[in-house]
């Protein structure tokens, strides 16, 4: 980033080789993991700078593809093994999937170190891990301004102390609905965000896949949407890509006026819209910003009366 | 209604005595229908007409309820026989039910005539009903300004072709979310909501419970999510209480402006909140339309980013 700019976003998080089947079609080894949707989308607003693991493996056109975007990718380690590999089966619905084979390879053992010159960031995204490597990584960011962390029912279920402990730390919780209702046993949604919230963070955001997002933030709630799409591909990184949004626009210069995380989120909203309209980064990758722009300027006219 | 006021609203559909289960507790033979509750909601903006049959065993104290709020109910047919009763349970969830029981009753038989003076009614409600008794109350009015129309599976799968006739002479189909793709066969419901517009319908007006709903117009499509509220107590009449809230807005002046049917489905998105809030109309009664546009001032700066 030039030199000047006060901001700056860290994403730690997972780089992955996707294999997914979908009612419309499969996919196999595709370019995925949390840290890939997030810098991606966050370079819409930003270079972000990130920090995940691959495998000897991960061919150096992934590498090239994220450095293209501006992406820091010093953070890039190799290890020796192979690259995580997920691969999954969506419903016929788009809403579920099924899980049918996790390697986790070289993510099984990494522990992230932050590259001296990432210490500084000033925004954090903690993707999706357990909540110890989580606070191993905040350990080591000096100043940030604001923390938003990922997290998912593994760790609610088998880790949960540490993740309150985690929540203690953190700006921003990111959450799914059906996370929310079993790290409070609430199954009202609007209940179970504030009681999240009371957990620990100064916002919680609640997804809720093609139904939106809630927001909660001091004893307010905020709903949105999702943008609607005809086109739903593949939903994956849809919520990393929500998060890249989210964070690269409070990281950016506009996003640093006051009350504009739900400008982020709409933000974030949008391109996960895209995401989902094209396997893996397929569809971002023929985008830019100004499309981006464009689509949340009829967002905003759609949620107007 | 006053003379000079140009609009009136008649709905023409059931008077229920509902008994209802839920995890929060139960309710015996409470006030329902769709007639009961759309006439409720719309009595906020002006005095509805509301046509509707009910049993030897109906209790003066409803009517005297509904004529209260100004409704003018001099199209409530006592039937020999007893009221319209349906049973069920919600889930634990409250996003799905089972129907125990149904009695028809008098509704069965029912064949709607309207008053003489009821038209001349410039906005009607068909509630849900065959498509055969909906298209025989819409030869009944004479020149209907805003017609719109609610239906159900049972009448998709049953009574498809009368129901494809009926979507050529309505302004606007209301139906849930797998309504829509039942009639369409198709998943995505962005492209499920323009399939049906193309069946006939100015607009189409897509429910999806505590997921809000969306609006088809033209070739634009809308999103709203519901308001959220931390207290469901009892989702039914949602739906008729949204149609309601819609149809009142619209028939009384302010609803007259050009673009206000989005304005009309906050409203209506405001009164099905409340809805639900209370067994049955217990919640409704309990407020006026100075809480209602007090909701509808946060659920606009909820929406606005």
């Amino acid at each position: 980033m030039a030199a000047g700019n006060k901001h700056s976003l860290l994403v730690v998080g997972s780089i992955a080789f996707d294999s997914i089947e979908t009612p419309n079609g499969s996919v196999a080894d595709a370019l995925g993991g949390s840290a890939t949707y997030f810098s991606y989308a966050a370079s819409f607003f930003l270079p972000p700078r990130l920090v995940a693991p691959v495998g000897e493996d991960f061919p150096d056109e992934h590498r090239q593809l994220l450095i293209g975007r501006g992406v820091d990718a010093s953070g890039l380690v190799t290890l020796p093994g192979q690259t995580f590999r997920w691969k999954g089966r969506y419903h016929h619905d788009m809403n579920t999937r099924d899980t049918l084979e996790v390697h986790l390879n070289v993510l099984g053992s990494f522990k992230p170190d932050l590259p001296e010159r990432f210490r500084d960031s000033t925004h954090v995204f903690l993707a999706n891990s357990g909540p110890v490597l989580q606070a191993r990584v905040l350990d080591q960011v000096q100043h940030p301004e604001l923390v938003l962390a990922d997290t998912m029912d593994l760790w609610i279920e088998s880790e949960r102390p540490a993740l309150l402990k985690l929540l203690k730390r953190v700006d921003g919780l990111l959450l799914n609905d059906s996370e929310a209702q079993l790290l409070t046993g609430d199954d009202n949604l609007v209940r179970a965000g504030k009681a999240v919230r009371r957990l620990g963070p100064k916002f919680v955001i609640l997804k809720k896949g093609e139904h939106g997002a809630m927001l909660f933030m001091q004893d307010d709630v905020y709903v949105m949407p999702a943008y609607p799409t005809e086109e739903v591909i593949d939903p994956t990184g849809a919520g990393d890509s929500f998060a890249g949004g989210i964070l690269g626009f409070l990281a950016s210069d506009a996003g640093a006026a006051p009350g504009s995380l739900r400008q982020a989120m709409a933000y974030g909203a949008v391109i996960a819209s895209m995401t989902v309209e094209g396997f893996g980064l397929e569809r971002l990758k023929r985008t830019e910003r100004s499309e981006i722009d464009d689509r949340l300027k009829k967002y905003r006219a759609m949620l107007s009366f």
